[in-house]
């Protein structure tokens, strides 16, 4: 037997949320059921990603870090559509003889409902491989702007990123990232329709405003020396292609805040949306195609 | 480099489901940007479960197998609360050097939509391990009957089955079950508020209906004579310990007619529920604990 009876570590679970479906007024039933229910009205973001150990994180992580990481990354996801995190469904897939479940899945619940969307349910099982998350988490749109997409810039708009590019790995961020929900609602209610597009910087800013461009049949132009950088980042050119920034890059039209208010994180113009295809990156004089930096697996 | 690249398989996969928007009303963006967004209105039912290559299913298993075991796993739960699957998100997590990734998730996209609840997002990661698959399914519940939970067992009301139980493993049908979809939303059509508690039959029918007890504070009785056996079963006891049946237990007062007219599955009365706790197993005059029969991981 592994460290664990799933039976018994799936009922602490779900008595962990035994208040959820009171506290919750929209969570009909909570864990311990064979689905969750829940109560929605309108339209709903989902988003799934997965966390492996050793590739996402290190070895070294702490179970803290890694459960806090799982439900940041989908977290951010629903931060860059402009929406708010409202419940969350987490796997595990633990080595054999894991001895940090209930603490693994205590740190995720906490992290969860830390950002406003409690675990609803889950699955574990064990295997032969690395410790391995998936976090599903569901949002709401802005009432008013809906759902920002990537094909949503046009030509004329600028192209802004909150916070800081590059050395996200050296630096720890790319583990202690903020996810940039209330900037995002924050673009949303301050630009309404002159935010164009949005998306989640998490393969590299050259290769994520290209994703952009090519969903909205544009041109994306980055200046590299307007990139705002990480302390330790080398340059934009490295900054541009490193990834695990989760900060949001988007385009709008007209004036755009410097700062959001309620946080205090900068907004940053460095490039612009012009006819044609592709990203172009200018560095120290030189065009380059951003495309091809950044983070592929 | 592992034997594909994220970003192309990903595009492949946007490419294909890129007539959902269309095909679907509900579903407002499909796979290709940071979030799904589906169109909601009133309760949703969510589930979430793994599939790991060598553990629940084997090594020998298709990629057309392996895909469908894993869809076919979260619809059944969704099936289990009488409900009927709307949309679903994947994530593979991939051994380094696969080489059917695309194969793997065109099948899941093709069984998902079979039981019609069309990917809407995913992801994909590699590592060192054996493949893992998690499969989210959100369903709507019947819209009479509601949510069919395990915790509405009532003394009183009679304990039942659709289909056989048992051998599962050595048959081949936890590989190739019909998640019980027509049946659950038959038995709340027919039955209405008639129809108790009602769960998946996935751990094995002892554990399980032990589950159903507990949650409704209730003593389940089986008589092993009544339980109908899938060929080469040995016996109601090997049966009731094997698992993967995936099969619907439910508890239902008044008549039940002995079969789902739509689909021809047996439904067979296996036992009662009385006052009290526990599930117990009656085989040749003996009773046993049937709670701990069956699968714990």
């Amino acid at each position: 037997m592994p460290g664990f009876r799933e039976s018994d570590l799936l009922r602490s679970i779900a008595e962990r949320s035994r208040d959820l479906a009171q506290q919750h007024h929209a969570i009909e039933v909570g864990p311990g059921d064979d689905c969750a229910v829940v109560r929605v009205e309108g339209s709903v973001l989902l988003t799934v990603d997965q966390l492996v150990v050793g590739r996402h994180v290190d070895e070294s992580a702490s179970v803290e870090q890694i459960a806090r990481k799982a439900i940041a990354r989908s977290v951010s996801d629903i931060a860059a559509m402009g929406g708010r995190p409202t419940w969350a469904l987490a796997t595990g897939l633990l080595p054999a003889g894991y001895q940090h479940a209930d603490a693994l899945f205590d740190a995720m619940s906490r992290w969860a409902r830390s950002w406003r969307c409690p675990l609803v349910g889950g699955d574990i099982a064990s295997g032969p491989g690395p410790l391995a998350l998936t976090v599903t988490v569901a949002g709401v749109p802005h009432a008013v702007r809906g759902p920002v997409l990537r094909s949503q810039a046009r030509v004329g708009d600028g192209v802004y990123v909150t916070g800081s590019i590059g050395n996200s790995f050296d630096s720890g961020w790319h583990i202690a990232f903020e996810p940039r929900i209330d900037e995002g609602d924050w673009l949303c209610e301050a630009l309404g329709d002159r935010l164009g597009a949005m998306i989640d910087l998490s393969d590299g800013l050259g290769r994520d405003a290209g994703r952009v461009a090519e969903a909205s049949g544009v041109a994306i132009e980055i200046d590299g020396a307007l990139v705002p950088l990480r302390a330790g980042a080398r340059d934009a050119l490295a900054a541009a292609g490193e990834g695990e920034d989760h900060e949001l890059l988007f385009t709008a039209r007209g004036e755009v805040p410097d700062r959001c208010p309620a946080t205090g994180t900068p907004v940053t113009r460095i490039g612009s949306v012009a006819e044609g295809s592709g990203c172009m990156l200018l560095v120290d004089g030189a065009r380059m195609d951003a495309r091809e930096l950044g983070f592929d697996h």
